[in-house]
């Protein structure tokens, strides 16, 4: 099946100029994967969307139709990414909000793409970024579209042989990769960044947590170091399509791929894909 | 003459579902005041540009082609807006920059709207905003695609007969308008807050700041408490658009609209439109 993006029902390539989304990057976004011909953690993705859209005051009531829209575009036997962005909707120039605007949904279908190792076993590399998150608890945790700082971020490993890149708070703290959020291992227990003034909390991030109890693993959120993190026995990365990829290079620093990262990988996987 | 937006040098209404600026908010804009068939201060909105996609690392070889492509929709007698969009252009999936992006390149062409009153004159009402302004001194001072605070902040207004918002940084210190740069005049001086940690580096409060010494006004650019703003003698927003608009309330507190804000707006109109 090619990949394909469905514009408010209709398939399309283009959205109107006055588009939010685009002039403000007005809106939110969910990246979900499609395992065949079901969207993975799918009541959850949409809880989120629907969360966001509140909290920036978007009224929508499309969100309902997107599963049934979307789903004659995932066939049995493959595995797809499905990315949803949710505007405001079109507006003529100016922050001010039309009251009759009506918020612009698209859903872009892709085939996953292979990536060129297998990261989730191998493990991947990464070095902390210079880009800083700035602290905006009005804004923090939301999957919305202002995503410069981690283009800027993501700029920074241009050209290296890295597969992600941690961003740190104004403070030095470390919050979350620029594509996943982030967890370590110490001693048999699981620690991962507090996210109340900035970063993503990742759906993966949360369906973790909610499960990490049935390995035993005692869980701490809260204010993480750059040394906690480099003295970690083992770090791992979450996001909905990749799962959970170990760290193998930090900033220079091996890590072991250790047995919580590995139990953590199977029950995640066995239980998103029971869960559908 | 019609509204009209100019993409990538064709007159559309459309632009592609994979534009940066729509996904992550990936670009830059400008707003331009047209008079009688050019564009006011037109070197220095260039300048910003160039320099605010540098900082962004867009390249284009685009920016001298868009005075000759917009020219032929400025009417004489006519006052329009002119809003530029520059954004990285289109990419699958991803915040990684693929290397043959070309960025796109949007021209909004509106007349000028007549506001209900002409608030130039009789002094514009504003409120403190509820949502502060995140520390990211990598994007501080551009007027980038990221726009998400001055939404929240701009709906706070909604309903209510108010002008401006003034934004405060996450100290509390107060920073700018949504919409517009701030001044206040002290003891005939002139004093705007610092913009390294947050908000635009607006045209006009450059222009002012490099003028304003023509009046004998001493200029202080530093921290601005909500104490010492409130104590002014004189307030004032500008931006390219309204050029300058005094405020004649804040929270409550009546300002008048003093001498130092009248003279700067005659300087300033006779200068901007001599400049060209």
């Amino acid at each position: 099946m090619k990949n394909l993006v469905i514009v408010n029902g209709e398939i399309s390539d283009s959205i109107s100029v006055y588009d939010r989304g685009l002039a403000y990057g007005d809106g939110v976004f969910e990246t979900v994967l499609a395992n065949n011909g079901k969207c993975l953690l799918w009541d959850r993705h949409l809880e989120r969307l629907k969360k966001s859209l509140e909290q920036l005051q978007i009224a929508t009531d499309e969100l309902n139709n997107l599963y049934p829209v979307l789903k004659p575009y995932l066939p049995p036997e493959a595995e797809q990414v499905v990315k949803i962005i949710v505007t405001r909707g079109n507006s003529q120039r100016g922050y001010a909000v039309e009251a009759d605007s009506t918020p612009n949904t698209l859903i872009y279908i892709t085939e996953k793409p292979k990536p060129v190792q297998d990261w989730a076993k191998i493990g991947a590399r990464a070095v902390f970024c210079k880009t800083r998150l700035a602290y905006q608890p009005s804004l923090a945790g939301l999957k919305h579209l202002n995503r410069l700082e981690q283009i800027l971020a993501r700029l920074e490993l241009t050209g290296h042989d890295l597969q992600e890149g941690i961003m740190r708070g104004q403070q030095g703290e470390v919050v979350e990769g620029i594509m996943h959020n982030l967890f370590f291992v110490k001693n048999s227990e699981l620690f991962t960044p507090d996210l109340s003034q900035c970063g993503v909390a990742g759906i993966m991030r949360t369906f973790i947590i909610e499960n990490c109890q049935q390995l035993g693993l005692p869980l701490h959120i809260g204010e993480v170091s750059v040394e906690q993190l480099l003295a970690a026995d083992e770090i791992f990365l979450s996001n909905s399509i990749n799962v959970i990829w170990p760290i193998c290079e930090l900033d220079g620093t091996r890590f072991e791929i250790g047995t919580v990262t590995s139990q953590l990988q199977d029950m995640v996987v066995e239980k998103m894909y029971r869960y559908g």
